[in-house]
């Protein structure tokens, strides 16, 4: 009486990532090279661009309309560039998604026209969960702003906005059809949120790259007084790291147990919602890296000198190893939150020597809650989480 | 100075629809069987019931926790199943959607959990909206309790709630992790539902399978009476055409040109839109395949008789092939929206022979509005869209 059918579904995304400096200079090609991939044109296209940008970089917006104008042949904007709050309260609830979601159906944009989404990474989410359910999903290209976005979050396949107090607790698993990575846009960036983006950096090398973790080293005292061409080495290699381990994993959609690059995430997803947004993200890692990184070393999994190099490195790029939040967390209930997100087992990542890493699904926590100890005691360093900077 | 690298991404999913009767009979393995494919359990679960159903089938949700307590090796059911407004009203804002995104997050279902949704289309596709974006995704099961989500949507990697007006607006593809078809959750449909479905049933057998369009003309008189037997095989043979489809397509997600089955479909959106949710999904394809054939026929694609014989089998089912409504619809303004939802060229779906059809880029209206003509003369036929009934 019981009868079963097995359906196989077979898919594949390919997306560009593209590096270049000034992608709404008329003579850069880029862009409309991005939408010529799909045919002949003019394809619709809407754009939304994040405040904090656009309040940065004035003229912003026609420069995006000018280009759209030159480029007609493959480019037709069908509305005005919409712009949207942005930083954390861009997810913080769904106003942006809506508004988004109002662009998309009065501009009348379709599954094979283009949202074309200019910010930080908060925007990207937002917007692009917004793009990416409209329609079943309009054709979204990513130009993030900010260099967390273009080294990490911005080249990967998720989007969301929080919900319950939880980041990303609503969100999806859709690819870009592009991403233009323009360094141009970092141009007006606060040191903070610069310094904040080499954090993903550092984690990228200390998790699966020793050479670009020495690279990293020797660059520090550029990267640390923020030199433009470091910044871009840095970044366009993080951002190729993190491309490399979502293609590579054999699970881009974490459906099993394909995991993140999430070093030192569990802590600080749980500090950011702790301090209500006033750390960045990049900061929040950085703590969380060098709680981890502490922990592995004390549980016997880490060299005590690799220990060392990640927290000299991290300090000496200027980002804190620790924040006041930090002493109050509950631990284990941010390792649970941590596990729900990612759903089944806990997995956490740590390091085993520089570049390499490995996944443990339980926490010795009077270890951890000792290495936490250690790391208050090494106090505030100079850097981005100084008040008053 | 711009850099390009190119990122792939491949995805399978895999997943069984299993076709089955009384599943919540404890005897009955099939849905523990389903949990027991991601491994030893027990697996954490949430179940959403269609209110409508609940109230049709006093104690179902009694019978599906029972099954759960009994089978607690595979599943342990974390929240008392939830009921949530049935039919369309379920997917006209988010309300739905917002209940079942404060059961996962409540019950705490993370990403390796289950949510059992039981219901008909309009619920499967809200819940199935708030399955697939509540922490990115947690694994869907599908029960469909119509025979037109049996056949069809159920079957299908669509989800989404009406917005804006528009049927579908805000949605994802998200393949389900099952599907269970238990065809004794029809049993209390009404006799309006069960005819409606067949509607779907028509339509793959006259633009795919002209093997089966003889065997529904050969069922007709049972399926007409609503003969238990002869409305599973209809049912079954349509969800494997459907899954056939989908997978067999090239891009399931329909990213490019891909089209799903959706003979008849444009002016069907129409209707039901036009006509508030008085008409039955299937009701309003019945007319739409009508309209289409008579058009087909008329523009010269279809023989006279192939196009008789679409007629006269729906006919025979109970299916009206006239509705009110279409007379003022605005014709060219429901091409472009249904061109707009699917993206790009406009693609309608034409029989050119019983089991045969193509694709076709343009509308002749005068012929279009002439084949409404000819329709309306055919009236109103016995059938479900009689006042009354």
């Amino acid at each position: 009486m019981t009868w079963t059918t097995a359906q196989h579904i077979a898919l594949a995304f390919d997306f560009p990532v593209v590096f270049t400096r000034n992608a709404f200079d008329p003579e850069n090609a880029a862009l409309a090279e991005v939408f010529g991939r799909s045919g002949p044109g003019p394809h619709r296209a809407g754009v939304v661009i994040d405040a904090g940008l656009a309040a940065a970089m004035p003229g912003l917006a026609d420069r995006a309309r000018a280009y759209c104008a030159v480029h007609d042949a493959a480019i037709r904007l069908v509305a005005p560039p919409l712009t949207v709050p942005g930083g954390e309260r861009a997810k913080a609830d769904f106003a942006v998604v809506e508004a988004v979601w109002k662009l998309t159906y009065e501009a009348k944009l379709c599954r094979q026209s283009f949202l074309v989404v200019i910010g930080g990474g908060a925007v990207l989410d937002a917007a692009g969960f917004a793009a990416a359910t409209a329609h079943r999903g309009v054709r979204l290209i990513r130009m993030p702003s900010t260099a967390l976005a273009q080294n990490d979050a911005g080249v990967g396949v998720k989007n969301g906005v929080n919900a319950f107090g939880r980041k990303n607790y609503i969100g999806a698993f859709a690819p870009p059809y592009a991403v233009i990575n323009d360094h141009a846009l970092l141009a007006t960036l606060p040191a903070r949120e610069i310094r904040s983006g080499l954090a993903e950096a550092v984690k990228v090398a200390v998790v699966r790259d020793a050479d670009f973790f020495a690279r990293l080293c020797e660059l520090a005292p550029l990267l640390a007084a923020l030199d433009c061409d470091a910044l871009e080495e840095a970044d366009r290699r993080c951002a190729v790291a993190h491309l490399e381990h979502i293609a590579s994993g054999g699970d881009p959609f974490e459906m099993g147990s394909a995991r993140p690059l999430d070093f030192g995430h569990w802590a600080a997803h749980a500090l950011e919602e702790a301090t209500g947004g006033d750390m960045r993200h990049g900061e929040a890692v950085a703590v969380g890296m060098a709680l981890d990184t502490l922990y592995a070393a004390r549980v016997g999994l880490l060299p005590r000198a690799d220990a060392d190099a990640v927290l000299g490195l991290l300090e000496q790029l200027g980002l804190a190893v620790w924040h006041p939040a930090l002493a109050n967390l509950d631990m284990p209930a941010a390792v649970e939150a941590f596990r729900e997100h990612l759903g089944g087992r806990l997995h956490l990542t740590l390091p085993t020597a520089i570049g390499r890493r490995i996944e443990v699904h339980d926490v010795d926590y009077a270890s951890l809650a000792a290495a936490r100890e250690t790391l208050a005691g090494r106090g505030v360093p100079s850097g981005p989480a100084c008040p008053g900077e």
